[in-house]
């Protein structure tokens, strides 16, 4: 049986919410049970410093988003869970790669055509106003996470798509001048119905400040919930649950059953006070046992480090082999 | 009293000759020896990469670099001898300063500038038509290799006095935004005249094929000498040192009297057979005891690797320690 070696990383800037959860940390936990996967999951701080400058934010979300994935119970015997900024070789193939990719290439990247489009609307003299080498040259730093690890599948979001077309013509240059040595990824596009809304009805993002983080205490998961916006129909009229993101968040966790259920209460006019409170409780029960091992884990910081300092050693252990290849096939060799 | 950290970098494309010698090795070995100096002279591989594709190219010139200025006496106890790429933390550095660097001053840069204007000449359709990411990124690494051991001065060609504004750009952003980390490198803007000319009259360069080998054999030595080009002026008629190039390589390796007295020569009409031989005679003089060296060095990589290890030992002593503040700094931090 031929191995599926997946690679996922998570930026840390933010605090992981209930969006996170549903549509990217719980497939990903799931899929690295699977026998045929060997998944790769890394915190991606150096693509943190892209878009973060605050140092404090950078270094809290590290801490929060490696607490929940072992709260979550990720296996870091069977995954390999590291932080990007414990492998140097990346930054290093980072350069490499650098060498061999075309800067037209990087001219066309949605995000550095976005940025530019909005200096030209706004109208900026210069149209890389503001615009950072990090934001231009992200996707070779991507490349090299990816390509470090020889990884086939790459579960990403549709923003992602076109970086990873790029990885694969930087992995093709390189392969086509100086011998085959790394896998073609493979862009693997998530489900797009496992995107949550927030508390204004909008996709649950950081950006607009409308998440319900993963594992925060019960008394400010039940505020939150009760500030979901809803409309303004009375209990005893019939509510459309498909339209709503009570409902929404729900379906995301309960069964089938529980969904079907659910569904009649709302067809039968069930009140939005007490759709939210069940909603609370629902989701309270749903989180309580690893919100507690979370913040277990937050107060144990040491414990965390050490997970993500053996899952270094084995990242390394891999990244070190490769890069020794790359440097030999472009030159750089000692001399003796 | 103060000391004067100077960095230098060789780019690993090319085989050191006359003109590198005269322009920048013995100059830099010089300076080295002043007490007042730390000297870091280091092989630029990872800069190689960006315009030579070719690894035997690459480590040759490693090798030959390497063994030159061991052979011409360069005291690895007193300045730091390394190869970038023994140094891990430069493209780490490199990645995390790429996130401070505005692309606008990429794109200011005379290089990338020079090879867009060469594309819209000839009616390229995309004037970044075979331009990389590393022609274009390449100030960035230039600041990490100058930033990482806080260069004050950095001895370079008018061609590279922008380098070094950026690389300050580069540094007050940094500074201004996450404390004062780095020193402000300064350029030093080496003689002109130190400038040798080639076989065909223009400036000994790799790139116009006009060059002599610093180490050719004795043989060789001769008839690259032989092939200087001179006038048709017969034995006899009186001919003009200023604009000869047999006459510029006697003044940069002769003493005063000498070069005083080989001006006479020329005023007296030897004939350019004599003086090409005597010329042969006092480079080959001067240059024999270096050059055994050197071919003694080049049959001993283990030797010279030894000797750069010993280089990366001490600089990356230094550059881990430097690294560990930037990463602090930008939130780059161990949780536990």
């Amino acid at each position: 049986m031929s191995t599926i070696r997946t690679l996922t990383g998570i930026t840390t800037t933010g605090t992981p919410h209930l969006g996170n959860y549903v549509g990217a940390i719980r497939p990903a936990i799931k899929s690295s049970l699977q026998d045929d996967t060997e998944s790769f999951f890394f915190l991606a701080d150096y693509h943190a410093l892209i878009k973060c400058w605050d140092p404090e934010r950078v270094h809290e979300s590290a801490r929060e988003i490696a607490a929940t994935w072992l709260a979550l119970g990720l296996d870091t015997d069977r995954v390999t869970f590291y932080r990007q900024s414990d492998i140097p070789e990346i930054p290093e193939l980072c350069w490499i790669l650098t060498c061999m990719t075309a800067k037209g290439l990087m001219n066309r990247a949605h995000a550095y055509k976005d940025a530019v489009q909005k200096n030209e609307e706004s109208d900026a003299k210069d149209p890389d106003k503001g615009i950072t080498m990090g934001l231009f040259s992200y996707p070779v730093l991507m490349a090299a996470d990816i390509l470090m690890f020889n990884a086939h599948k790459v579960p990403v979001g549709k923003d992602q798509i076109q970086h990873l077309e790029m990885a694969r013509d930087i992995a093709g240059r390189f392969n086509h001048h100086y011998g085959e040595l790394f896998a073609m990824p493979e862009a693997v596009v998530g489900d797009t119905t496992a995107v949550l809304s927030g508390l204004d009805g909008r996709k649950m993002s950081k950006s607009y400040n409308n998440t319900i983080p993963l594992f925060v205490p019960e008394k400010k998961l039940r505020k939150l919930i009760m500030k979901i916006k809803t409309n303004s129909l009375e209990p005893g009229e019939p509510k459309d649950p498909d339209s709503c993101t009570l409902f929404e968040i729900w379906s995301a966790f309960a069964t089938a059953d529980e969904i079907a259920a659910k569904r009649r209460q709302y067809e039968e006019g069930a009140g939005w006070g007490q759709l939210k409170q069940e909603l609370f409780e629902y989701l309270n029960d749903h989180l309580a046992d690893p919100r507690a091992r979370y913040e277990e884990l937050m107060q144990d910081p040491g414990y965390v480090e050490q997970e993500l300092r053996k899952g270094a050693d084995k990242a390394r252990n891999e990244a070190s082999a490769r890069l020794a290849k790359v440097r030999q096939a472009v030159g750089i060799r000692p001399l003796g």
